[in-house]
């Protein structure tokens, strides 16, 4: 009812200390679909829940690997998250090549963090609209921290970013005293029934709408997928694509395997 | 009634997180003539509708060859569509020369992504005003994708584009379990038969304004347009240019081959 | 009565989608003096109506010669057309030195349609306000394109543009069937009937006002200007300019021939 | 008492297709003194009013002479003038250095243009406030020519700029018939007697206030000012500076020739 | 009420001489949690109160160590406070490789001040939002300063900032005349003394929430961080964490010395 | 009343054709104190009102010399006339040095006039504030000139600037006949008679606030300030500065001459 | 109650030709503590009051030392204070190194004036909110400056700046006849019964809050601060500040000696 004055422009302070661009800009990552982390002492999850714009469009690529050691979720505006995810791949990379070992984790959460926080304090730009979830392992073990626009990173526990991710937080808040000892399996059961939280009753966890990524000592990024979540939706006690699809239209059943071969190489994030 | 106070500038987010400027661009591309994209398990189809500018306009070309293995259909701002079309054109070449194979469809797509993101992120520039539909064939197989200004790129079994877009979608959503294994011939008139529903009452498909294009498994990038495309709606049925015309003026047929003749050889988006 | 929200700027686009300033830009064309142009299978023809700011000033230059197979008709802004038409000598004269050939009609288009794009994306310029007609003949035949400020190119069969050139393209819709066929004499007397039809009651064709340029096959661009033009108004059965004027004032015809001397070596665009 | 929405910047379009900008600059120009000029087959003739500033200011000098074949009248602000005086000088200059021979008249008033059209396109700079009458000497013998702010350039058989210039337009039209044939002498005086027009009641033309400037064939640029405009004024019929100034105060006349040899020398557009 | 006219941006000055948005940017540091310095003749020391933003997130870091001789405690936005710390790590690096000895306290304020000051002068920056409480010895011994992102550097005895900070600030001027000779352990005593009275009733300090840093006479940089700042909290009286947490929930403690030591190798400002 | 809608800004053209930022910076060089210019044929001399900001700072410097041949009294703002006096002078230097002679007295008012031509046509500057009169004495004799921010220059025999000048310029004008032929000492005294009528009821010419300078034929550039000024005062009939001041506080004098001393090394142009 | 339309930005002229921002920058002056200056034929001297930001804050430094010869005292913001004394003291630097004597004083008062000038002509930029009253000794002898952040340098026989400055001026005009021949000690006392008007009924000078420097013929810049200050107060008859403190808090004084040593350090303008 009431503009507000000082909202139109990242390097403008409100009266009251306040930058409502870059808070503007995380209601962008709010409205993202899903993703929950758990980290153990030995072991990184991350799990989301994916979405397609139409019926026949694949769906959108929610998690991330950067390097064998890493990986992120992404909510928010997928071309901001292609721009951040492929600075943190090149990033990985010459770290790798520089000083011939992994990039530790939160060094490389604090570059990109420092990309973004540039669109903050410069007239001309604005803030990135994507946040991510990143799990990681490196020499002081596993991790999961959250990126957000503003450039602030956050290490958790179990943290949940996205669509009524409240709901998976609830969840977390509650089962996290099992988290640190949890063994891989038992994290990542965890974490898909956080992300079952977030559902609508309309709603469920399908091969098609979930991916599943792990990181751990001894274990490099790791990504489930399509029909490799099948598995753990049977674990968790869910039904499989076929199963949620018939649901709607029985016919077309026989072919989707093949239809969703050809969408099985859709990378929508993949550069050089 | 009221005036949005967030939506003047493209660096700006509204309160709920929204990037208006970005959006509006998309109305440009709801504007354009109708654009249809099929895949199946080795080939990708585009069709699409011309439209003339006056009577004795040459039709606007919608669909350009990228390279042997890869070829668009634009939707909105012509202007607009060339320079990006001709940057896919000099990316293409420059990876062949450098790695001596054609780009990775994908991969080709993320470049004009991100040269299209830029323009959501930086004062003083404006998002694109054209979207592309997208057809290629690489060491992963055919593929259908999307490009939009906002620098998403989507994959799709089959999708439309453009004025009445969401008629052809319908079809599209009706029939795609067919797609998969449908083969060469009844992909492109699938695709011409969703293209058909995006037409009003008065009009019909012409040798005149309707263009095709395929690519597959051992099939270059293939263009069928005005006398060309004939065969093909014979084969669904359809009327010719001539009887079309005629149904106007039926004097001025004899000579309309010649002149088209002189047309033919106009290429909206020739560059070297 | 209501201000227009978003029509400040070339970069900033409305919620439908479309950049008023663009618009507006071609608004300065539609109030340029009108243009004719023709294209047969073997020429390409352009008439033009002059102008003069006083009684005393010479008329103002239509078409100008960029090339031997190419010229153009502007209409809109001079000093705009200065630019643009200098920059396209540039680039013939360029493109003939380093590849020993003219340069396609097409391409050349093309590279000013690129120019006057940029215009419409960034801030801090404006869009061109000037149109052109393009005839030319290369490798692909004789061609008449258009070229707007919004880097937008169109190719003809016959087409009209500046002031009152409504009348002259339904001349040219009515008569088109004769064109592809119709030899270089009637290309020319047909265009010259088209834009007899943009006249008021008070104006009439004359040496003074009219300017005629042809190119075609085996024909290098040439051009008809004041006196030249007098033998195509009297096939045409118009009067030429001694009667013209004489309906004026009578005495001072004797002088005016060595008066138009002077005048007629006038060159608006010359550059070197 | 109401703002015209797009008048404030010289980059941006009205709905009609106006430059507002563009045309306020050409009001800078009406307000500047009177300035008449005339060509023949032979000759080419500028004279123009001086006005000085207080009475005891040297008369602001109109008339500058840019090369041996070309020299300028200014109307409007005189700091303008000198910054394209200046450039027209350099490239006369710099022409003759490179290509042995005086540049042509047109050749370098489209120079000047091509500047002054910059700033009608180039946001953070405004339209010059300046309009030049140019006469030249050069291979197709003498010209004039009008420049103007936003880069248009006019030929003219006679015309006149600045202050009141319409009644001398009216006395050019109605005798422009004899001119072409005039001899040096009868093209001056019909210029003085144009000019002479443009007076108020209050005005006479005088030693003081009037300039005279030829150039043509086998006479290079030629100033009369000051004492040497009397032959021309007495042939005119006109009083010299004595007279005119007695009527005002009759005590000052014998030291005055003194004075004005102290401002003779003023030369208000001098470079290197 | 009433729309402050001056307060839209760091360049301009309020009629009273007041700059506005430097003041705004210091309502971010009011609300970053408190932190206390205090200063004796032979030491420095910093304490701080960490928050965590979610229940299962870390506690963000609040001291950083900038050298050997030198550490900050943060109060605002923590990515300001990241570009801020690393531009003095790196100033602190290169002054000791160029001149082989500690940089002195003030210089290295002075340097950060001098950047902080260039965004309140410069259009199109922002202020930045953090302040700093900063602890270093050097050759003129231990210091307390201020930094303030106006480019203010205070020196105290004993100062306090962020959120509740008054109440700190009470506490230490009642109590300063014993600051300069209290010995290291009375003077980390002090301290969180006057933290503690800036906490709400609902708060108290533990091991999760406290961070002490000293530097002083022949003792570099000491950090006491979670478990480690058990001792200082028993000789305040105070609970430690599985105390404080237990209040809250009892079932979790167990296994929350493991999760904690996950969260231990956060370091919130890491950089190379 | 009535906000003016075209006058923030230097570089935009009100309706009528002005530029009103030009026409307020020449409102601060009516404020500047009064100074009076007068040339004979012999030598040029400018005389000036000094103003002191309180009762004990020093005068204001308002004569400055550029060079041996050349001097200025400025009006205005005087950080500008420093920055535009040193340009001046620098001019002045290397111009000896290039050509070995003094430079012409309007090629170097010409060169700043163009630098302030500048400031009235790009964006983000503003008009200087300050105006100059200037004498210097060339191979074209004395001559006196005027120079305004908005880049104009005139030549004038007799003028006067700044605060209550149109008395001076009214003596000028009722007097000018006498100057061509004056004296030296004749001139100096017309002069200060001039500025003497520019003096309200309270102010009387004193050795503190009045200086004199003087060029000519045979004669550097010569100044006469404080002490020096008695001659002339005492010739004028005017009371000295002794006399001026006793009319305030008799018992400050017999020290003030050793104040004076101090302040007499004043040169608020200074540079090197 | 009425918005001044022309105070938004230092390069825009009111129509009295004012510069707003320029005038507003100076209110920022006037609320810094005072300073007072005197200069006699031998010796100049600045005594100024220091404030705490808190009472447990050091003193802000309002003398600083530039070079040998020249020192300033600061009104205003300190940042903007540092950022030009560091300019002022780089610049005594280097002419000292680079014509091996001191700087000329109003030398390099005129190069900060001209840095400070540049402030208020470009757009994007803000005046300094600082003025600085000046002492120096060179060739010329003692001199006392005023420098302010339009660019204004002025010279004086004594004068004062800062909060309640008039009082000390009237002090001054009372007594200035005594300054040319006042011996050092004379002076120093004379500028502290000035700055001694300033103070409020519930002020006192005291060594904490006082502070002089001196400059003079065989005499370098010397500094009186803290306890050096007792003498001259002492003189003065005013208490020092353990009896100005023991009003307030009597238990503190013995250690305060203590903790005054380690803020006596402070250099709140250091730079290398």
């Amino acid at each position: 009812m009431f503009r507000n004055q000082y909202d139109g422009d990242a390097t403008t302070w409100s009266p009251q200390g306040r930058l409502h661009q870059v808070e503007y800009a995380l209601e962008a990552i709010k409205q993202g679909s899903a993703t929950v982390g758990i980290v153990s002492s030995t072991h990184a999850v991350l799990v989301a829940l994916k979405r397609n714009a139409e019926e026949l469009s694949s769906y959108q690529k929610k998690l991330i690997r950067i390097d064998d050691h890493l990986g992120i979720a992404i909510a928010g505006l997928a071309p901001d998250a292609r721009i951040l995810s492929n600075y943190m791949k090149q990033e990985a990379t010459s770290s790798k090549t520089l000083f011939s070992r992994p990039i530790p984790v939160r060094r490389l959460l604090n570059r990109v963090a420092e990309k973004a926080q540039l669109n903050t304090q410069e007239y001309g730009k604005r803030p990135y609209g994507v946040g991510f979830l990143v799990i990681g392992y490196d020499e002081t073990g596993p991790h999961l921290l959250e990126f957000q626009p503003s450039g602030l990173v956050l290490e958790y526990l179990g943290t949940s970013m996205g669509s009524r991710s409240q709901s998976a937080r609830t969840y977390l808040e509650r089962n996290f005293n099992t988290f640190p000892t949890a063994s891989r399996e038992e994290l990542i059961l965890s974490a898909l029934r956080a992300l079952r939280d977030t559902l609508t009753k309309e709603q469920e966890l399908t091969e098609d709408n979930v991916s599943i990524s792990v990181v751990g000592k001894d274990e490099k990024y790791t990504l489930y997928d399509q029909a490799n979540t099948k598995e753990w939706l049977e674990k968790l006690g869910e039904r499989g694509p076929a199963a949620a699809r018939a649901s709607r239209t029985t016919a077309e059943e026989p072919s989707a395997p093949t239809a969703e071969a050809i969408l099985d190489s859709a990378d929508a994030m993949e550069t050089e």
